[in-house]
């Protein structure tokens, strides 16, 4: 296989070792460790799980080549990653060694080293005691990566962004009164899965008094004309790549009141996407969304922050809350979905993900913004 | 709703809590903290998933109640356990506040502090600058506790037991030659649920020279006549115990040579079993199938330990393994699992989860052991 040809490509993957590195030598960490999970993915390709047997990246940041710590049991979990094109170093080991110690042969003696967030206690606790410092963790080196997208992966999320949009689109096929949020819920699944996605992620289906829960997932609830309906749905794409898209429906013509102030909602997530350019801060986007709704009395409604980034995670840097002054760069890709809820009665959210360019945005999800009425 | 009726009866849970703070405090421990986890599972019965943002378990071992710090957004979650029958106090935080401090208000000044296992880094790391200390982990005190399955659990190991004995028992109607392993593995998958489990955890079909690899997972290599094929499958069965189950299949005749190794596997797999009392320890039954296999001149080919323990997780105490001298008690559940493997050529296994008893074990496995020829 040409390197042209290979899923894991070495240019690709040595660029993010080798970058990885970099940032963390500018961070005073002598080597960052990097457990199974989205970072090791993003790193050198593999989607290894180990949980109980230790699996670990070492990234040494004096230029050194990285290395693979991994159970002899597990080596063949490394076929499915950069590991061999990269020709990296792996270290194997048996039940009855200490995969510890072998971590810290690749560490210099004294060395400060960083964690990936998702290493579980099992591992740290140990790796503590054997470097005899509390690690830090290695999220703002790895992070700092992960938030720009290259090419490949805004392309990614392009595909997802688009394989979700043509689910939105056939909601009406599905979302009718008299069916259950779980009967819709499973039909909403299957057509993630048939148009594109290697699994549906999360299915969202708030009718009703469900909607004002921002966190409802599914339940027998009965779908009701005269409901509002927040459908929140997403899943990843081949390599790995997220889609997360919300709209909200009208089943059978709304309430005059709430169709204004979904109006509204509208407004502000157009207001939060109006305003993301490089420069502008994370928190600068969630406040274009929430003071159009605060001047409109709708503070006590939104009670959630406005976005997320997203990519191998669907949760990830940069998050758009108040407080985070993190400056927008060119190829972050994140979520703006501002949600209004009024408890017992109905909720509603908007949801895109746009990826921040030289002088603006774009979005990947292209359906009608505002309240979408289907049959009631 | 009854208390006789209830999914997460306060007399169940509420006895497991006290367990676990009286062996931490017997641990010389102040507090158990518990994230997301099987053991947040097995304590209040929560399958919460969280990980950004930190929902923790307190348990204090003076006697003071547990209680529960859980992002506001995320309070729904905590509908489905025992927080409420047993009436716990709950602590919800929202973005900006400081969840390591609100856990630390539960906790005694100066308390030693134990983690869940599971616990990632992204919390982990900031309660240890919370508390000044890097807490150890509560595996030794959870461990303990679920190792020793009460009469619920025993049920739900034997019903996962006979669900997953009903899908090797329809083995044949999948497992063809000129089929490969993802086409029998997609059947397996589906009978798997349809058998009665909430999810195939995992299917291994390793087919001729794939089933000399023991993590072998599966492949599009085509079943063919004279193969020997391993296949280890299992998964969940409310409320959340697993099955777990190998046999060893022939396509058509196997070849005699490869008939007697796997009767000599049969025969370690029975000697593991025979040994299993209360009082042996965990590393004699992985000696008394290691030593009947090493008699054989096969030491080489059984490569991995002889099991696992079961429950709540596929892989938990006690482990089957050399240097284990964990003493077996009645209630403990663990697979025994010797296999032997050929690198290129052909592997074998044969597993059953067997429940230690008063005086020996019941295994919640039927099946015949042996090599089971299908048509070739």
């Amino acid at each position: 296989m040409s390197t042209a040809e290979s899923r894991f490509p070495a240019v690709r993957y040595g660029a993010r070792l080798r970058r990885a590195a970099e940032l963390g030598a500018v961070a005073g960490l002598d080597a960052l460790l990097i457990t199974p999970g989205p970072d090791l993915r993003y790193l050198i390709g593999s989607r290894a799980e180990s949980f109980e047997r230790l699996t670990c990246l070492v990234i040494p940041t004096d230029g050194s080549t990285a290395a693979v710590v991994v159970p002899r049991l597990e080596l063949a979990s490394l076929n499915e990653s950069a590991v061999t094109e990269l020709a990296l170093p792996v270290r194997d080991w048996v039940d009855g060694q200490d995969p510890y110690a072998i971590v810290a042969e690749f560490v210099p003696a004294g060395g400060k080293v960083a964690v990936a967030d998702a290493m579980p206690a099992l591992h740290l606790v140990p790796l503590a005691a054997t470097f005899d410092h509390v690690p830090v963790l290695a999220t703002p080196v790895i992070r700092d990566l992960r938030m720009i997208k290259d090419s490949d992966e805004i392309e990614a999320l392009r595909r997802a962004g688009a394989a979700i949009d043509r689910v939105h689109a056939r909601m009406g096929e599905w979302l009718r009164p008299g069916r259950t949020e779980a009967q819709v819920a499973a039909d909403i699944t299957a057509a993630i899965i048939a148009e594109g996605h290697t699994e549906a992620a999360f299915v969202i289906v708030g009718s009703g008094p469900h909607g004002a829960d921002p966190h409802h997932e599914v339940s027998d609830r009965v779908i009701t004309t005269g409901d509002i309906v927040v459908i929140d749905i997403g899943g990843p794409v081949e390599p790995g790549y997220n889609s997360d898209s919300t709209r909200t429906y009208s089943i059978g013509e709304p309430d005059s009141a709430a169709a204004e102030k979904i109006a509204l909602l509208e407004a502000a997530q157009q207001a939060a996407v109006d305003a993301v350019k490089p420069g502008a801060r994370a928190e600068d986007i969630d406040a274009a969304a929430r003071d159009l709704l605060a001047a409109e009395g709708l503070a006590e409604a939104f009670v959630h922050r406005t976005g997320h980034g997203i990519g191998l995670s669907v949760h990830e840097e940069p998050y758009i809350v108040g407080g985070n002054t993190e400056p927008l760069r060119a190829g972050m890709a994140f979520s703006i979905e501002p949600g209004i809820y009024f408890r017992g009665e109905w909720g509603a959210r908007i949801e895109d993900i746009v990826i921040v360019t030289d002088d603006g945005c774009e979005s990947v999800n292209r359906r009608p913004h505002g309240l979408t009425v289907l049959p009631g």
